[in-house]
C-alpha cells in the first residue's frame, strides 16, 4: 500500500502510545525531531517546580533535605529509572554530569584491574574514534594524570573490536547508541566479546536510555552511564545516572570522594569512609531543583514500557527512511542509520553535501533536526511525542527544501546547534 | 542603653538593608537562622523557573542553549558573583558542586608545582582538621589516586601554619570562615604567609560568598572555591562556582576534561584541547534549571554592596552575642565564635551539653538554627532578610527553653540536620 498523509494520520489514530503526547508541553506549528538532543517539557515539570521552589524550598527551607526527600533524591530518580534500563533497585542513582559519572566510572574500572594480580598488567581503554568527544576527553584526563602506562586505543570501526581485544584490554568503554550515526551495538555479545578477553565494559546509555530497550543485567554490563536530559525528558543539562551493579558496588572506588558518599556524611569525619551501596558514586551536594524536573519525565515512561516504545520507534524511523528514499528519491541523501533493526537506534541520520544549510532551512521552516560533524543532518524519533503523521509532513518540507533548493549554502555556523 | 525589643525594632526601622527582606519568599512565624545552610528563597526565582521551563524548554527547546544564553550561564553567573568576592570579570564560573571545583583546584595546583623544576619536589596539601569533610575527602581522594608521594597535613590550629608551612608545601587550602565555629582567616595575611613559603593557597568561600566582604585579587590569593545555596540565596544545592585569577589561568589543567571545556566543544575532535580562559575550569553539560535559579539571589545583591552587609552582619552577631550573654546568663553556653570582628564570619555558634536537643526544641518554637557536631548549635544571620527584632525574638525564646528545661534530651538524631 502506498504510504500517504492520510495513512499516517490512521497509524497515529491506531497508535497505543498516542495519548502520551498529551503529558508534554509542545510548541505549536513544530516538528520536534531533536528530542535526542533535549527532550520536550513534561506538563508536570512546571507544578513540580512551583512546588520545590515556592514550598519545599520557600517555606520548609532547610527542613525539606528531610521531609521532601531532597536528600534521597538521587536514589530515588535511579530506582525509578531502573526499570528502563534493565537495572535492578539500588544500583542506579541520579547525580553530576555524564562526563563526571564517566570519569567515576573508568577510574573504579581501572582500579579493579589493578587490584588483582592477574589483571593488573592491562593498560589499555579501548574506545571508538567516534564516541561522542567527552567520553574520549574524560579517559584522556584520567589516564594522563594518572600517569601510569595507560593508554586510549581509538577503534574505527566496532569490526575492529575481536581483533583489538586482547589481555591487556583493560576496560571497553563505548556509547551504545552513536550520536552521530543512530548505529547500536549489540551489548550482550560485545560485553561477553570484551570478557572473554578479560576486559571489563563501561556503557554510555545517553542515547539509548528511554531511547531503545537496554538489559544492562542481563548483558553482564560493568558499569554504565547516561543522560537525563534526552529521551528521558529530564530537562535542560539535568543530572546524569550511573549504574553500578551489585556484584561490583563494594570494590567500587573513584577520586571524587565528596560527602554525599560518605558512610556517615553528618558525622563530620575527617577522613573519607565510602558508603556501602551505589550511593558512594555521589560526591557533593546535588543540584536539587534540577534533580526535581526529572520525575515527570519518568512517570510518563511509567504510563508505558520499553517494550511498546522500541516498536513506534522503529515504525517512526523505518517510515522517515521509507519516505525519504521514496519522495526524495533525486537528491543526494546518503543514509547514515543502519538499515537492520538491530542495529538502529531511535534516530536517522542523513549525510548531505549541504548538510547544515539544509538543517537551517527546515529549521525556519519548524522541523526541528540538528547538525553534527561532519556533514549529518539528524533526526531524532521520540515515541512519546512523535506523531506519524509528523515524520511525513517533516520530509514533505525537506523535499520541498531540496526540490526548490531554497537553503543558503553561504549561513554562518551557531557556536551551538 | 539597655537593649529592649523596642530598640530592636528602631534598629530595623533605622536599616538601610530592611527593604531587601521583601525580596524574599520567607514563612511567616519563623525565624530563619539557617541561612548558611540554605538561603532562602528570592520571590523572583519562580517566575525564573517557570520563564526557564515553559518558555525557554518548553517552547524553544534547543533553540534556547543559544537564544536563551543557556551555554554562557555557567560565565553569565560567574561575572555577576564577582564583585562580592573581589574577583574580576572572566575569572569565575558557576559550575557543579563545591567538592568537584575543589578537585579541579587541588589538581591545577599540584599540577603547578609539579611542573616547575624549583617547586616539583613539593608534596603537602595542608588544611585543617575542622574543614568542613568534603574538603578533605576531596583532597584524600586526589592524592590517593594519583599516588606520587602527596599527603595531607591536618593542622589544629590557625596558629601551626607559621611552624608547619615550609619548602615542601605545595598547597595551602583553608575554608575562610569555618562552617562550625564562625572562625574566619585573615586572607591576605595567611596568603602572604603561604607564598613566602612558596606554597599556593586555595579559599573555600562557602561561608564567605555573600556572607563577608571578600578580596581575592587584592589578597594574591591562587584558587577559591564556594557555595551558592547558602548565603548567596541560589537554591537548594545550588550549582558552585570555581575562581581562577588570569594569571594562573593558561596553567590551569586538572583531569575533568570535559567537552565544555574544551576549545571548539561543538567541532567534535577526538582530542582535548582546553579552551582559553576560566571556562576550562568547565567539565559536562550544566544543570540549567538549577543555574537559572542563582540569578535571582545575585540580583538582590547587586542592589547594595558587601560592604553595608558587613555592617548589618556584625550588628545582628554582636547583638546576638550581647543578648545571650546578658539574658541567658545563668546556662552554661560557651561562645565558639571569636568575639573579633576581623575572625568573624557572618554566623554565632554556642556550644552547650544539650545542644542537639536545645536546638530541635528551638526549631519546634519556629527558631530554626542547626546542630553540628560535636555539641555546637549554630545560628546564621543573613544581613539581607534577618531583622534585629528576630534576634530579640530568637534568644527570648531560647532563654525561655533553657529556663524551663523544654527539650528533649532523649531525642533521635535525624540523618540531615
Amino acid at each position: 500500500m502506498e504510504i500517504s498523509r492520510n495513512s499516517c494520520l490512521t497509524l497515529d489514530q491506531d497508535d497505543a502510545l498516542a495519548e502520551l503526547r498529551d503529558e508534554f508541553n509542545l510548541p505549536a506549528n513544530m516538528i520536534y525531531l531533536d528530542g535526542n538532543s533535549l527532550g520536550a517539557q513534561p506538563k508536570a515539570a512546571l507544578s513540580r517546580a512551583q512546588q520545590v521552589i515556592a514550598n519545599e524550598w520557600g517555606q520548609d527551607l532547610i527542613t525539606s533535605w528531610n521531609k521532601a526527600g531532597w536528600f534521597d533524591l538521587p536514589s530515588r530518580l535511579g530506582n525509578l529509572l531502573a526499570p528502563l534500563i534493565g537495572a535492578e533497585q539500588d544500583e542506579v542513582v541520579v547525580t553530576d554530569t555524564t562526563s563526571i559519572n564517566l570519569f567515576k566510572a573508568i577510574a573504579a574500572a581501572l582500579h579493579q584491574q589493578a587490584s588483582s594480580k592477574e589483571n593488573e598488567h592491562r593498560k589499555v581503554i579501548i574506545t571508538e574514534r567516534s564516541n561522542f568527544p567527552t567520553d574520549i576527553y574524560m579517559a584522556e584526563g584520567l589516564t594522563r594524570w594518572l600517569d601510569r602506562g595507560y593508554r586510549l586505543h581509538l577503534i574505527d570501526s566496532p569490526d575492529e573490536l575481536a581483533s583489538v581485544l586482547n589481555h591487556d584490554t583493560a576496560l571497553l568503554m563505548l556509547t551504545h547508541v552513536n550520536y552521530r550515526t543512530g548505529y547500536m551495538h549489540d551489548m550482550e555479545a560485545v560485553t561477553a566479546l570484551a570478557h572473554q578477553h578479560g576486559a571489563l565494559v563501561c556503557w554510555d546509555l545517553a542515547h539509548s536510555a528511554g531511547a531503545v530497550p537496554v538489559a544492562l543485567n542481563q548483558a553482564n554490563a560493568d558499569y554504565a552511564v547516561g543522560c537525563c536530559y534526552k529521551y528521558l525528558n529530564g530537562g535542560p543539562g539535568a543530572p546524569a545516572f550511573i549504574w553500578v551493579p551489585r556484584r561490583h558496588q563494594e570494590q567500587f572506588q573513584h577520586p571524587l570522594t565528596g560527602w554525599w558518599g560518605h558512610a556517615t556524611p553528618f558525622a563530620m569525619q575527617p577522613n573519607f569512609v565510602a558508603t556501602q551501596g551505589i550511593r558512594r558514586a555521589l560526591c557533593g551536594t546535588q543540584a536539587i531543583v534540577s534533580q526535581a524536573m526529572i520525575e515527570p519525565g519518568l512517570n510518563i515512561f511509567a504510563q508505558t514500557n520499553m517494550d511498546a516504545i522500541r516498536r513506534k520507534s522503529l515504525a517512526l524511523t523505518d517510515l522517515f527512511i521509507q519516505l525519504v528514499e521514496s519522495r526524495c528519491a533525486k537528491h543526494a541523501l546518503e543514509l547514515v542509520t543502519p538499515r537492520a533493526h538491530q542495529e538502529r537506534g531511535s534516530q536517522v541520520s542523513l549525510r548531505h553535501e549541504h548538510a547544515y544549510a539544509v538543517i537551517q532551512a527546515l529549521i525556519e521552516r519548524g522541523v526541528i533536526g540538528d547538525y553534527r560533524e561532519p556533514g549529518i543532518m539528524r533526526f531524532g524519533f521520540t515515541p512519546l511525542y512523535t506523531r506519524f503523521v509528523d515524520v511525513w509532513d517533516a520530509v514533505e518540507i525537506l523535499r520541498d527544501i531540496l526540490d526548490s533548493k531554497s537553503y543558503r549554502t553561504d549561513i554562518q555556523r551557531n557556536a551551538v546547534t
